[in-house]
Formats: C-alpha cells, structure tokens, sequence
C-alpha cells in the first residue's frame, strides 16, 4: 500500500526527518511518500502559519492519490478538508499521538515548541479526546526549525516536568520535527513517548488494511464543485 | 469609526446583501467598508471551501488595516489567524449570532443551508458557547448562492419546526446569505430571530468603543516572521 | 435610547462609581439611568445578600420601564426573574464582561473582591461560557465598599499572578465596585482588561440597535398573576 | 431530632401536603416542623415567583433554628443562602430527589408542572448530577395549585411516555405539591418514583445522624453583617 | 431492617473496624450484618485486585438477602452487578460520601491510600458527582492494611493540604480502613469529613425507609439465566 | 509477533468467530492465538456476567504472555486489570471500534444485542471518545448467542434507522459475535462499519511495532503481591 505523508511546511529538512520516521515505522509492503508542498511556510508557529500552510497541504492530497495520508504537522492543518478530497482515509499526527497515547494510560502530556501554539494543541486535544485526558500541554520555546538531536536535553527534562505537575504517565511529542527525538526520550523518561509521524503512519496502515476510509456519507462527502477566482483558481473542482 | 466586513466568499452580490446588513446595523459615525476578496471560492459549502477562503480573508485583513474585522461567513473562516493580524477586534459572525443568542433565551436553534455543513456550525458552538446553548442545526438544503426573498418560507417552516423539536427560544440565521431575511422571519415568529451579520458589526463597534481589542499575550501576538513560497509567496511577513 | 443600570445594593457612592462608568462607556443618544434600589443590603457579599438584593433589583425594573436594563453586581441578581419581566434585553455584568472577554483572548481570569464570593462567579461562568474559559478567579480580600483608587496595587499585583498561573491573556474586574480601575490596570498589564459596567452598556445598546429582546417563547414569558403576601404583598402582579 | 420543613410559597393546604408526607417519612424520634412563609407567592411558577420566595424561606430558617432545614419547592430556592444561614444541614427536595434517582437507575426523568419551569429544572440538574443522569424534563402543563388526587392520571400517562422517550429507569416527581401522588404512581408505573420531600427530609435525617452540617469554611460561612434598608430592613444581621 | 454491610476484602480486621462504623451509624431498629467474603484478596490495592474481588462480594449478595447492602470498599466494586442481584438498593461506599460531600460544600477533596488507587477514584467522582465537585484526590501512601490510629497525623496534614490546594471545603475519607480516624480528623480539621461506611448505612436506610430499590427496568433486571464453568459453576444462576 | 485474543465468554462456537476475524485483519508475520477461558459464563449480557468474566480474561492474560492481548467482548472486560499484569498493550474490542469510528467520521452510532447492555457502552464511549462523538446506542434484542448469519437483514435495519435518527456516519457493531458480519454489512450501508475484533488486531500491531506498551508509571504498574483465599487462591500473586 502506498501512504502519502505530507509535510504541511516547506522545510526539505523537516520533510526528510519525518519521511525518515515514517519509513521506520511503515511495515514490510508499505511505501512511503514524503512530500513537501508546492506552496506555503517555511514552519508553522502561529495560527496564520497554519491556515496558510492549508492550500499546500490539500494540493498534495489532490494531486497523489494514495491509500492513505498523513498530515504531518502537529496542528494537524487541513484535516476535514483533506478527508473529503481523498479516497483513503487522513490521519492527523496530532490525532493519532492523542489516541495512541490513550491507549497507554490515563492521562498524557504534550511537549511542544513555542508556547503560542499551545491553543491549538488544546484545542486538538478536545476534539479527539474524552475530557480530562490531555492533562498539560507544555512548551520548550525552542522554534520549530531549530529542533536538532541537542534539543533532547530540554525535551527530556521538561517532559520530566510534565509527568509530575500533570500527574501523567504518557508523554506526547508534540511537533513532527521532534520524531527524531523519540527513541532517545523513551530510553531516559521510562514512560511511552510518542511520535505523531510513526503513530499515524500504522494506523493509517491499519485502515488501509481493514478497508476503511472516512464515511462519504453527508459532511465528508466530496465537496461541490464551485468556481474559484484569483491566486487559488486553479483549486476550483 | 472604520469596520471592515469580509464576504469570504467571491461572490459581488453576496457581499452587496452583507454591506446592506451591516450598513442598516452601524451606528452613526460607523464606517462600513465591505469587502470580496480578491481569491478564493465562490460560495463556501465544504471544508475544502472555507480553508480555502481563509488566504482571501486573510489578505484583506492585512490589506486594510480598520478599527474591527467582521468574517461574514458562518463558518467564521480564518477567525484566529485573523486574530493575530489585526490590530483592532476581529469577530466572526456565528460568533456574534451565538453569543447573542445565549442572550435572550435558554437555548437556540440554528437555520442553515447545506446538510454538509452543520458540522461546522456545531463545532463553533462548542467553541463560543456553553454545553447545550446550541439545541439543534438544521438545514434547509438551499445552496449558498440560490438563497433570496423566496426562501423565506422554507427558512421561516424550519425555524418552526427546531422552535417545537428542540425546545428553543432563539432562532439563528446560518449563512450571511440570508440576512436580508431576518426581519421577516422575526415578524412570522414572534421569537428572537438572529442574523449574525448585524450582530458582529454591533459587537465589533462595542469593542472598539471600550477601546478593547484582541490579547496580544502569547497566543495571539502577531505571527513571527516566516518565508512563504510558491503561490503564496506574497504572504511572507 | 434608555438604558437601566441598576447598582443592586443600596448604597449611593457605588451607584456613582457604576453610573460614571455607564457614561463614559454609552453611546451618543444613550441615556443611562442608574438607580439605587429602594430596599436590599449596603453591599453584596454573600449568598444571603444576593438573594436578598433580588427584591430591589426586580422592583426597579419594574417600575421603569426602559429600552434595556443593566444589573450592575458581578452576582448578577435577579437576572432570570428580570427577563421575565422587562420588555427589553436585561444584562448582567459578570454575563457582559464574560462575554467581552471570550471575545478577545483563548482564556480570562476573574479578578475579584472576598474569596467567599468565588463560587458564584465560577457558577456564571460555568453558565455563559464554553468550559475551560474561565481559567480562575482570584480574591483580593478587600470588602466591596473598601475598594478605592488605592486598591489598584493590589488588584493589578493579583492580575498579574492571575495571567501567569492561570495561563489565561484576559483579566475581568469582578466588582461593579472596581469599574474606575480598569483604565489604569490596562495600562499597567498590557492585556485586555474587562469592566463589566461598561461592556454590559454598550452590549445592551447593541441589542436594543438590534430590535433584539428576550424570547417570550415559554420560559421568560410575563410571569403569571400571583397573589403575594406579607411584607412583598406589593409584588403581586 | 427537629427539622424544620419550609413550603416555600405561602398555600397553607400545600404545606399540608408537604408535611404529610414529611411526617410518613420521617424516622421515630424525628420532630417535623411544617413552615408556611409570612411572605411571598402563592406559588411558584417563575423565576419571578421564585426569587421572592426567597426572603420568606431565609427568614423561616432565621427564626427558627432546627437540626436541618428543608426547602420544599423543586425550584429549591434560596438554598445557598439557607447554608449560609443555617446551623444545621439544609437540602433542597428537587437535590434529594436527583440525588436518591441517581442511586437507583442510571437516568431519570422529571414530571413537572408548567413547561416554563422546565429551565430551572435542567439548571438544577447540571448542579447536582453527573452529566446525563437526568435525561429529560417534561410538563404535564398543571398549574402547582391545581394539583390534586385527580391529576393521577396526567402524571402517570406522562411519566410513561418520559420513561419511553428518555430512556430512563426511574421518575422524579417535579413539585412538592405531588408528593401524595407517588404511593400511588409507583405502584402504577412499576419503576422508583421519587417525591422529593420525603427524600429529602431521610437525607436530612442521615446528616444529623452522622454530625455532618455544611462546610463552614469560606464560601457557606455565616454571612457578614450588614445593613439592610427599606422593606427588607428587617433582615440585616 | 437488616442491612448487609460487605467488605470486599478478605481481612477480618478490617471487617471489625467497618462494621463499628456501620453500627456507630446505624439507626435504632437497623440490623449491621457485616460480611467478609468466602474468596477474594487481602486488600485492594490495584484494578487486579478489584477486579478480583467481585466475585465474593456477589456471592456475599446472593446468598443472604437484606434490606439494602452496601460495598465497604472505596473502589466500590462489584456495584453495578450487585444491583441486578439484589431485590433492595446497593450502596457503594464512594458513592455514599461523595453525595454526602455534595450536600455540605461546594467541592470536596479525597484523601486516600496508595497513589496508584487514584484512578479510580477519579472515576468514580466522574459517574457519582457533577463535574468539578471532586477536586483532588491525594495519595498518603500507607498501604490499606497499614492504616491504624497512628496514621492520623498523615491523614490530617494530608487533609489540611489538600482543602488549600484544591481549595476545596470538604474531606472525604478514600479507603474503608479509615472510618475510625473520622471522628478525630473531623475533630483536628474544622470542615465536614466523611467516612463513607457511615454514609452509606445512613443513606441505604434512607432508601429503605422510603420503599426506594434499584429500577427494575431493563439493565439492572435480574441478570438473564446463564451457564458457568470452571472455577466459577458455582456462579450460574 | 504474538496476539492474544481472549474470547471472555466460554462459548468455544464465539471464540472461532472470533479467530476467523482476528485472523483475516492480521498482518503477515503475526500471529493469532485465540483462546477461550477455563471459566466463567457461556455469554455476556449483563453487569453480572461480564464482573464474572473477568478472572478467566485475567487467568488468561497470566497464563501466556504475548506481545499485545485483545479481550474480544464489546464491553472490554477486565481491560484495567489486564493492564497491569500484561507486559505487552492490551486493547479492548469497543475502544478500538470507537477509536476507528472517530477517524472515520463525525458521529457513529453503534449496534448491539440485548437492550439492557447499552449502558455499558455508553459508559465505554465516555470514557474513550469525546463527548458528542457516539451518538447512539441500538438494541436488536437478539442474545449474543442468537447471533447468526442471518441476523444480517436485523443487523442492517436498525443500523440505517441509527444513521438517519442520530445523524450519524459511522457505524459500531456492538458484540463480538458479529465480527461475521461487518464485510455484508458494510456492502449494503455504504458507510463505514467496524468490527472491533478486527480493529483491535490492527492497533494492537501497530502499538507493538511501534514499541508501545502500557505505561508502567503508578496506576498500571504490576500488582502488588497479595494473598488471595477461598475458590481464588490460584490468583494470588
């Protein structure tokens, strides 16, 4: 099965670092297909980032069909949208880290970038989550573009700081340029730490698998054709 | 004082209904300045229509700086990126129409067109109100753009109808399009009839008058400068 | 137009302080007219004095009609009781600031007068607003009629730790009787600081701009002929 | 033990009722005291009504100290304040009614009087229950002074239909004046059916019984002197 | 009346310290019978552990039928499956002192065992409680079979903690082996404290008194006829 | 890798029904070990059965350790306790199922056997899903072990009433037993239909190639060590 995973910035490196997540995570007979949008920011840190980071993101998904897709940004841009355009069903990483991680335990933590972009993750967090599960959502202050393997140190200790003030015993990653981080958090915190970009690409693979794809049925069905003028004509359906 | 009113949608005639609206609401010493953005979809029926309507919004609001911004759609499209633009308050107007509602009853319905998009409006009223304000969405089945006097009948028979089954006291119009509906669709009700329109250019001119605008405190702070590429390009701040 | 604001307790230096701050915020062609109740408590802090202000509140409304009313004590009293009554809209101002406040930022924090009176401020909240937004109120232990020019260091000191431990970007004055701080205590926090007064005035003109009332859809109808008894005989209707 | 049960409108033939089956109720060694307010409605069937109950119903705990205090009326009104007051427990009958239908089923209905009161009803609910627990609240449209031996029928074919539609598992009886009605509904519907003033004064019991009263730390404390003037002077402490 | 009064635990210890709190309660005229289960664990100290312990508290129910029975255990196991059992109400001693805790203040903190019990204890208040009454629950470590009079001091200063920081004004007791350190925590702390085997008996016998047992209808029916097999044949009804 | 499905009813014809689904949905390289208890009770239709349940799924959980254990009835028994002995995931078959749904759609709507066991899995939605996302419960009223092929045409009627009375686009099958008919159904709704036996092997393997398992941080740690008595004996640990 083919798996699109979309890169909603246009940082090659933040593609290349997720494309590198996915791949470790896809099982035997999955391909992966990273992509960076034709179009958008460069990283996504505001509320403006992410709605502009949209048109890029639903490009992608109209011009490669494939079985599934992954939005690969921790805002999860473009979700709805995206689920009526596809044929195969859309997973958010947000989403899916906040299901895997209440699978796991009772309560989970999200360790994220800027602090303005904690809105969003709150606001993620109730449309996926039973309440209560999503017990703090902290930020590290480092930008996304300056995430490297030496951010591990604030990561880890701010997680550290997470589990107790949050009375959580699972740690979300939140920003697909911490994917890389994963494995070594894991190894010190001793609690689940979850990567959006490798939760979403097996549960992606699990519906592929099952046949299962978003319900055509009323609000997900594809949307109507309609004229658009300007910048965005070429959008029109 | 200067309220800029956004039409989201490309649509000339649509935006003349809007300017009506909120020109018949405004205080004296009010200006309105309506506008129809220079991108984007003609209607807004789909999630794949209302994120692709924000770049349009988006552009206008940094276009033309105003004491308040009103997002005449709705779906309140590109509310909290707007939010971080502005330098005065920017309103949606299911925002407005909601808040105004939880003002003169116990419970309200909303009345609008497309099936599809009743998921949307329920997902702003968990957003602006508290649980079960919002009693019911019901839709009409009129497009967005074949909306006009005539469907008054069929707006004024549905409003009946979730007055009775959801047991509400308010009714809410759920498209700009129908604002010039309101006045007679209050008259056949004898309840509060709401027409988000007119309520955010009242809401937005309080605020302005209360010199009160939008945080500037972390999540709403203006967007960090960023590149933008491709066809969006010129959004880079 | 006419707006009531009615200060609910009985003591006249406060109904100066509120009608000052109605002024100041009402529109050109508003005329505000605040009113001293004819029976109730000096001051309202405690469940006891609140249901006994309501007495006072309901006979003012009653016996001047007015295009809209104002309750002016962070309690709200009376505010169902109100509606029923008045022909017009009725607003409280814990409702208006509260309101106000979801407009302008992601969460708010009540600043407020004796830590007694925290639960039913946390009451309003949970009833006009989404979970969540309001994300503390906080007790600055100054009895209403102390509050003064000289209590600002105290409020803005406790607004200050608000905005930090609470998270939220929006700070609401709880006292009708703080309404003459909110000027300076903007200045100094640099946030959107909220005086229910005044947002509560320019809510009211909105309404009223509006056509808007109350539905008398079933629950706020005129109450039913009553026959009264004993001291409150005179409020048989 | 003495408690002291306050019909909190001013029909001395409802509080015949009401301490009838308070009496059968009440354990051995249990002083019933049946209060009828020297002031206010004749019944309540408004928010009106029921914010000048208040003064008769405080004035009545005031006066007449007991080892607990029920407030007779569904709409419980003025309990927070009765806590402040009291000496002992106070329990409203529609909070011991919930609270008893909460442990025998897992979602109850409410038959009540008029439609207009239903509002108060579902706002007690929210207080008192977890989420849920009352799945509806439905109006057999009798005046509460209308209530008789004859009204059998009414509540019972209504309390059928709200069992069906709800899909509830127990009834709550919605006013004091149908407490002699429930003997006889239960044995007809098959399912618990609860009056809320026997419930409530066996709850009242079981407090005394284990030295337990409200909590007197800061919110419910006694309340602080004050002044009070007009009509209401009388009531300063 | 007679009413059954279990520990779920296999500790005859504890069954002596229930059953004085049980009979300390009761009223003239009730008949403690306390029970320890033929089977189960020691204590409960996890979710293996409770879940384990359902089957001699369902054993304990079937074979000696009571008037009412109340789970003496905080976890309150075994609840749902007791009330399809039993022809009279089944108390649950969580359940017992968080209704309690609602009728005398405005939020309640537990005070229980091991931190790990928690959980569940949270999930109680979730089914039990509106939300936001319960509003910490704290872990003081001692294992249940260590609790004594010594344990006291912990209990307290754990207490005291827990009413500044979750600023709540009522205490709840988290485990069945407190019930004789109430009186003197009750003693040393100045706000309600509640032993919930003394609430429960109360309260049984409140629902008792008034005719009140589990709904009949549909999903606490007796459980449907089934065979068993294994260890638990003996189970098949 | 390994995956236990634990059919927690005794019923070996269920248990085959089971495998054939659990196998169908796995992936080349796992391997399904499908077990039926050594005790407890032939089907699961009430609070009583599914307590009972519980020791066989645990016995079963200790008996063979896996990579990841599925407990394959709709009311996820024993999931809790299970968690703490495995050292592997542990999924219940109506979490995965709604987690499915929530990826799929707006609202799903579930379809179970008898009427008595919906509350149970309303308990379970709340718990797993955010609020709003199950819209509703339905009962066909065939016994679990009633369920047969031809219980399709049943099966298929209510779920279309489910989707048009609940607005829904997803649909739930609400029992194990009919993992067999999820693919017919499916054909002839046009919607997503989950089998959470198959949903749960799927993210059962993707929770495990992921490296994933149950936090062991407090509430699901290991059980303590502690004595069981009586038929329970073999359970201490």
């Amino acid at each position: 099965m083919r798996i699109q995973v979309i890169n909603p910035n246009t940082t090659e490196a933040m593609t290349a670092t997720i494309e590198a997540s996915a791949r470790a995570a896809a099982g035997p007979g999955t391909l992966i297909e990273a992509i960076t949008p034709v179009m958008g920011p460069a990283s996504i840190e505001s509320h403006y980032d992410e709605a502009l980071a949209v048109p890029g993101v639903l490009r992608a998904v109209a011009d490669a069909p494939a079985d599934a897709h992954v939005i690969a940004c921790f805002g999860d841009p473009g979700l709805d949208a995206a689920r009526e355009l596809a044929t195969g069903p859309v997973i958010g990483i947000a989403e899916a880290a906040m299901h895997a991680a209440t699978l796991l335990g009772r309560g989970f933590s999200v360790v994220t970038t800027l602090s303005r972009t904690r809105g969003r993750a709150r606001d993620l967090a109730a449309r996926y989550c039973p309440p209560h599960a999503c017990r703090g959502v902290h930020a590290t202050d480092i930008p996304v573009l300056s995430l490297s393997p030496e951010s591990l140190d604030r990561v880890v200790a701010l997680a550290r700081h997470a589990l107790d003030h949050d009375g959580s015993d699972v740690i979300v990653l939140g920003c697909a340029g911490m994917a890389d981080l994963c494995a070594a958090a894991t190894a010190e915190l001793g609690v689940p730490v979850i990567d959006g970009v490798a939760a979403a690409v097996t549960l992606a693979e699990s519906l592929v698998r099952l046949g299962l794809r978003t319900s055509p049925r009323d609000e997900y069905a594809p949307p109507p054709a309609k004229l658009y003028t300007g910048l965005l004509t070429g959008f029109a359906r």
